[in-house]
């Protein structure tokens, strides 16, 4: 089954959320039956990573939404920590600073996009402009309902630079996401990430939906695709992102590069030479 | 033994580094022995990493120097990659463009500084304008030599916000750089990285070695040590360099936030009532 022909958004469709099943998990039984698979596909994304830093002809973009406790933060630790820093980065995307909002909304994300060689994953995005900005009307609808098309500019003007770029909407129910925040409440180590708001924000699950909804619809495209990943299972979820990644690098065909000199020649050169005798 | 006393380079004082054994292995006998304490440190750093990202009242910057093949981009991988990428970055610095040579060299610096609740690597750093600047003669030297200064100050105004600076230089051989470059001809996968300038640059070992003496002495400070490592043995230089980086961590006795809600009362007036009905 390839995940990504399954999980993706087809440009131009509206997927109802309600009938996604956020509990998928595909043809594993448990975490323990995809543990090699997952493990498979961390160790080829290392390997791939290497390749795109040493190749440089390609950058790679990964977005990840949801909602609280959807899976974002575990996602970088789970899937994305497994490409070597050197050439990789997170930037996360809090609440924008006044000195942000005096700006359009994509000032403050253009400086990360990467750039060839690199692998940048965005923790929360533009993407909040037409979420929590929406929901929360903290811009007014005349406004808001234009960057849709905005996005989808940027995203074509970053990909026109050889970003290929994915978007995972991480898709979980409110009864997990209630499940997740109890177990962080029983969990002395994460108390401290608790805030009221986490349950207020529930009052508008609906209308996250909507927004989610509305985004996935207007700008999953060719060039840069939402893909809806059953994330009620951090494990399927885990594996589901690290597979896309895989096979999205897979189809790059990446090449180290050619040396740039000639080795027989460097090898007589210097290393026969030194035989007798250290350079310094 | 502690790896920081023994490697720190005292305030004030000169290391001649062809007295230091670059292969050097404190009471290991090889690399199989040094395993489990390895795994052990990059466990901890992970740990305390987390930490340090919670509290958000510290921040950690790792400078790594060396002359090429000395295992910068290896410490990266072996050792940063324990981190959490949500909160951990490495920015490597490489030769200046045109535009960054306009300003002063602490310019492109400084925006990557890291900030409370981050860690940061520099793979190559502000160092390099008094190394390769100073060897090839890039800037005359009654500029460069002023340098020193400028950095210690700049150092002081980052340790002074609440950044905790390690500074490694890790020290190899020219004997041991050779087959190092030997090596790479010999794997095709890494045949691309060579170029005739890593040989031509041995040519000019000993100044490279007068300039690392120079900024050991005048740039190794209370606030922001340098340590020597011993990098000859890739799995002691991991070793050495987790061990430091652990205990500079355990010092700063981390600790999570308290839980800004009453948990109690969250647990009450969230999680009973949710038995009844789900919010949505």
């Amino acid at each position: 089954m390839s995940l990504r022909k399954k999980f993706v958004v087809e440009p131009g469709t509206r997927i109802r959320l309600k009938d996604v099943d956020a509990s998928f998990h595909g043809d594993y039984a448990s975490a323990e039956h995809a543990k090699a698979d997952l493990a498979r596909n961390v160790a080829r994304l290392a390997e791939l990573q290497q390749k795109l830093f040493a190749e440089k002809k390609h950058a790679l973009l990964v977005v990840l939404q949801g909602i609280d406790a959807a899976g974002k933060d575990g996602t970088c630790w789970h899937v994305m920590a497994a490409m070597n820093p050197l050439g990789t980065y997170v930037k996360s995307f809090k609440q924008p600073t006044e000195q942000e909002l005096r700006h359009d909304f994509l000032w403050r994300v253009h400086p990360f996009a990467p750039g060839l060689g690199q692998v940048a994953v965005f923790n929360r995005s533009h993407y909040e402009n037409v979420l929590v900005v929406r929901v929360h009307e903290l811009t007014p609808k005349p406004v808001w309902s234009t960057y849709y098309d905005t996005i989808n500019a940027f995203e074509t003007t970053l990909a026109n630079a050889g970003v290929t770029i994915l978007k995972f909407f991480l898709y979980i129910t409110p009864e997990e996401q209630l499940e997740r925040f109890r177990q962080r409440l029983d969990d002395p180590a994460r108390q401290w990430k608790i805030s009221e708001s986490d349950y207020t924000e529930r009052a508008c699950w609906n209308q996250y939906i909507d927004a989610y909804e509305d985004m996935l619809e207007k700008c999953s495209t060719a060039h840069a695709p939402w893909y809806v990943i059953p994330s009620n299972h951090k494990w399927f979820r885990n594996l589901a992102v690290s597979s896309i990644i895989e096979a999205t690098l897979d189809d790059m065909k990446l090449q180290l590069p050619e040396p740039s000199v000639d080795i027989d020649e460097i090898r007589r050169k210097y290393h026969q030479a030194a035989k007798e005798g250290s350079p310094q």
